[in-house]
């Protein structure tokens, strides 16, 4: 994209009504604008990275053997009327009656939506296992929303489900969203720790959050320090493999790790003193095991192998795609601006010119922004006829990984300069090195 | 994807409240549930759909230059009342109270959303022109809803707002769009031809519509029969040559052809009788040129050359998403069920194990499978113990344009059939040769 085609509506000033850094941030890069409390428009920057954390969770999902469907944003009451969740769930459900005064809702999850697709067209063992799950616009009415994107009313979550016919085989279904969660907030560059939690208003023993650690999170969290240490990393995982998922969902909540929601002070003291920590998280995803709650109440039960009919076991799991922007951002930023890890970053590179017009700058920069475009890349190329400073404090601020620059006095001498914006670290190389480090920069991710 | 660990709820008899052939496929063919009247759940077959769909109509809008954003679902009352569109816009607007009492809207479109980002941010005529799109959900709270995806209340649209200083320019941003729609119906496999139109609560003086010709369409159509002959084909376009989009404009609606709301039966007596036809549509998408209207109402102006300030020339241009399934099931389909285009189709190929459990068979359809997906296709393999004849049907039935036949008769002999759904021709070849000629189907797509 050429920058002065584009859409980036940067803001010099820092934005009064912003209290943390990666809504301030937010605003200044041009990513997103305030409709109304808690509602925002995505800027072409924002609803880019948006559009890339999106697709790395779906990329997960489908890995995990889960299947993607799409559930609409409105609907019936009726529906939680069988739950027993529509009186229950209070004044963050957004209420509404259509025209025809039919009372409906903007849904806030699809526990029951999901339930009842399944008793439709599902009838028998055989068609178990079965992981649906949606990535779709919630709605939940905060009486005070705030942080920005990290605490919206409009919120795009991924929501999935699943069904099984014994607590066993649920049980390996959450191990393994607990596994596939892991990879999908790693290949975001964060590091999420899943802790006990608290199940709320969907019921259930078993839940697990996961948090990434930063200074300006909701929760206060207590953890063995030993838990960060703890990666997934490349390790390949058989997802039916049962055992395999259960070893990771061992090595990883082993350790003690807790909300204040679940903290449970005797057993921190049992961890000794110097790997004691307590610090504050953002909440990026949960996952819950709650059994029968939803199938006995709506009726969604299979045949049996010896004929009999039980109502399903299920679970639902959640990743806040939409909130992950922010907790992104606030994980990885300094005081120039935003800096994107390389696996959910806008663009893959900046190009900044530093002589605008003239003719040697401007055919080596078209020449650079080809080749990354040929590689199948996404460059940025700032063309505009601006002071270097500028067209520097701008790429700082939007946070593209990595920026290639190009002035008259370097290609006197054959070079261009490709910057680390996390480093700051500048290293002169060729216009094809250049090149051809990004592409290698990439080629893993 | 393998049948036995997919969701594809095939109904066996026909649905009694579908009236029309697509809403009656997209029911049996697993691809929507009903949850709501004129509020579908898109299960996994019909997202996929959905997902094609919306890549091309992406993947089109950025080659014409235009940049993608996302605004929310829900509105604040105060925009429309600054167009005055509040009050005008009736019943058909679904408006919401929040837990504070604040006047909400789900929009049903973006005129004044958009109008509000483009003023808050763009202020000079350097920075025009500008053409924003997104593809989001809306909602209009229909009388009757009916017909599947074809009308229903929470659909899915791509909504385009082109900002430029003159009026001259604001035309070349309708071309253009007309061009890009023209690309993005004939890589659906459809044939829609643009209409004269009327412009409706929208306003404004130029606009046409995009009308697939069948014959369950809701408008009534009057053409000359010469246009059904013209084709964009594979010529390239820059969207950036003024004069290039005006022929296009020129040479796709200078024929006589227009919906009922604005024929002109003298006009239609000019085009030789031979030639005249008349004929039901289905609206796919409608490109407006409104001028100034919104921009004047809400104060969107840029400063110009010579320091004055004029309101921005304004349109606005729509796809129906979520309608144009139903568009092409009703373009494209015989008794057996739907036949997908290339170009839209959810798994690229199908493959029938006619043995299942059989190790040659096993051994052939494993390879194929992996074969295909190597090649990059998606290919979607009925691994279950069923009988021929039921796979048959269901493949027939969910509509892939080709599937390879596996049974221990033909792989005797070194064949596998491979059979085209829309000519229902077979033929014999090795395994090898079919892959390579689905792979050839496909290279051009």
């Amino acid at each position: 994209m050429r920058l002065t085609r584009y859409f980036l509506p940067v803001l010099k000033e820092n934005p009064a009504d912003a209290q943390i850094v990666s809504h301030r941030y937010m605003l200044r890069a041009g990513m997103i604008k305030q409709q109304a409390a808690g509602i925002y428009s995505w800027l072409p920057l924002g609803y880019k990275v948006l559009k890339r954390i999106e697709q790395i969770v779906h990329e997960e999902q489908v890995r995990a053997g889960h299947i993607p469907l799409l559930m609409p944003t409105l609907q019936p009451a009726d529906l939680w009327r069988e739950s027993g969740r529509y009186d229950d769930y209070g004044q963050e459900m957004l209420r509404i009656k259509d025209r025809q005064g039919r009372e409906m809702l903007y849904g806030p999850t699809n526990e029951e939506m999901i339930t009842d697709i399944f008793r439709s067209h599902v009838g028998s063992y055989k068609d178990l296992p079965l992981t649906l799950y949606h990535i779709q616009w919630k709605f939940r009415d905060e009486v005070r929303p705030r942080f920005g994107v990290m605490r919206g009313r409009e919120f795009l979550m991924k929501d999935g489900y699943n069904f099984d016919l014994t607590k066993e085989d649920a049980l390996h279904a959450y191990n393994r969203h607990l596994v596939s969660y892991l990879r999908t907030y790693e290949r975001m560059g964060l590091q999420a720790i899943p802790m006990r939690a608290d199940s709320g208003p969907i019921g259930g023993d078993d839940t697990h959050e996961f948090l990434v650690l930063a200074e300006t999170g909701e929760s206060e969290v207590f953890y063995d320090g030993n838990v960060t240490d703890i990666k997934l990393g490349a390790r390949e995982i058989d997802y039916d493999n049962k055992a395999e998922c259960a070893a990771v969902m061992e090595e990883f909540t082993s350790l003690y790790a807790r909300t204040d929601e679940t903290h449970d002070a005797a057993l921190f003291e049992a961890v000794p003193e110097e790997r004691r920590r307590s610090a504050r998280g953002i909440e990026v995803g949960q996952i819950f095991y709650f059994g029968t709650k939803y199938s006995e109440a709506m009726g969604a039960t299979v045949v049996t192998p010896d004929g009999g009919r039980v109502p399903v076991h299920m679970g639902s799991h959640g990743i806040g795609v939409s909130r992950l922007l922010g907790a992104i951002i606030e994980a990885s930023h300094d005081d120039k601006g935003i800096i994107w890890p390389e696996g959910v970053t806008p663009f893959h590179c900046g190009i900044v010119n530093l002589k605008q017009g003239d003719e040697g700058t401007n055919a080596a920069c078209e020449s650079i922004y080809k080749a990354l475009q040929k590689a199948g890349l996404d460059p940025l190329y700032d063309d505009r006829d601006e002071r270097a400073g500028a067209k520097f404090a701008t790429m700082d601020l939007i946070g593209l990984p990595w920026r290639i620059t190009v002035g008259p006095r370097g290609l006197k001498n054959g070079v261009v300069e490709l910057t680390s914006r996390r480093t700051g670290e500048s290293e002169e190389m060729t216009a094809e090195a250049a090149v051809e480090r990004v592409k290698q920069v990439y080629a893993g991710i």
